[in-house]
């Protein structure tokens, strides 16, 4: 069976997840502890980081980026890149903000600072980077709202990797309630229609171990 | 004419102008201050940076990983990325090691911290982030080392875009002085093959004002 080694709040992982759901391609989670650095692992993936997919064929295809790529050239059928050139330039663009951009500003300062941490005895919390990542975050849910309302999904008329992106950050975030949806309706009433797809179910069933999310977490409509 | 909106010392910058010039595709190049936010680019590309792409037929793509998977699907007659999914899967994980984790851990402590951070009124450099940043860079030499002794380049037999992505971060590094090339000799050598390709040339010969490269900078063996 095909392997996907993960973490549940790694967005990366996340939006992997949807990618495969999304493509009909089964797979098989095994969560994998990173900081623990498991030799095997090291193996898999020098760099230690999730997401990591084993195919059947023993083929090793390792972090997030690669991944989706790789999944769209060798399961081409729904492709989730859109099909035109300037359409895979703006899919693109956008996964690189959410992944790159919306990654380091929020995701990084909200979920490593203020919840993996300390549990992972790296030390305290940095205020200013969680402040930060608040701040952020408000800007961040403008620029959504702001695609929401001119297009009928993030990249243009057509879901794509880019709504999966974006929503995998905002789940992991809405898991440990970060995320003020009151900030912005049409940010919201995007992430709600994400929400809604087959394909992110076992999303909203994870749990983590000793963290329950909050009530509204797996309403469809909150 | 096909206009590349630049920074001399961008590492991504530098990649992309060496997947043009590998893929024999004409260009301009523009110098783009993304930190005076002029106007016009931020249309082109809303995150405002460097590099962007704008084809003859009017095509804007923004964003180094979002434009050297658009070069590969249209202009795919050499391809950089390898042939197999395989191949493919290895070139784009150590793009990712190059542009992520050596971009974070080292590229960003040096050039930002130490060249860049003061010259555009953006505070003073951080001694311990610069500290780390050359600890950084003597672990990742030892990786390129690791590889290049055992593969012809970086990723495997073929030169791929992972060797101009791993060129173009240290060429930069290289250019204000920060990179000691008696730390790993099968690195070194790896570097003094791609430096001679023909495509490195333009970057060699570059300059930017008020900041002259050591003598070895263009010296094909150094």
């Amino acid at each position: 069976m095909r392997i996907l080694y993960h973490l549940p709040l790694s967005p990366y992982s996340r939006k992997v997840r949807l990618a495969l759901a999304e493509k009909r391609i089964p797979f098989e989670l095994r969560v994998e502890r990173v900081w623990e650095r498991r030799e095997e692992f090291l193996e898999l993936n020098p760099a230690c980081t999730v997401p990591v997919l084993v195919e059947e064929n023993g083929l090793v295809v390792a972090d997030s980026y690669a991944i989706c790529e790789y999944l769209d050239e060798a399961y081409p059928d729904v492709s989730l890149f859109g099909r035109t050139l300037s359409e895979r330039a703006e899919v693109r663009r956008l996964l690189s903000w959410f992944d790159n951009i919306f990654g380091t500003q929020v995701s990084r300062n909200l979920l490593w600072e203020r919840h993996m941490k300390r549990q992972l005895g790296q030390g305290n919390p940095d205020g200013a980077a969680i402040r930060a990542g608040y701040q952020n975050l408000k800007a961040h849910m403008e620029v959504i709202g702001w695609l929401a309302e001119r297009r009928s999904w993030l990249a243009g008329n057509q879901l794509s990797l880019a709504d999966f992106a974006a929503a995998a950050h905002l789940s992991a975030l809405d898991y440990v309630n970060d995320v003020d949806w009151t900030l912005n309706t049409a940010a919201r009433d995007w992430y709600s229609r994400v929400k809604s797809r087959p394909s992110f179910r076992t999303l909203l069933t994870d749990r983590v171990s000793g963290m329950e999310p909050p009530a509204h977490y797996m309403d469809l409509d909150f």
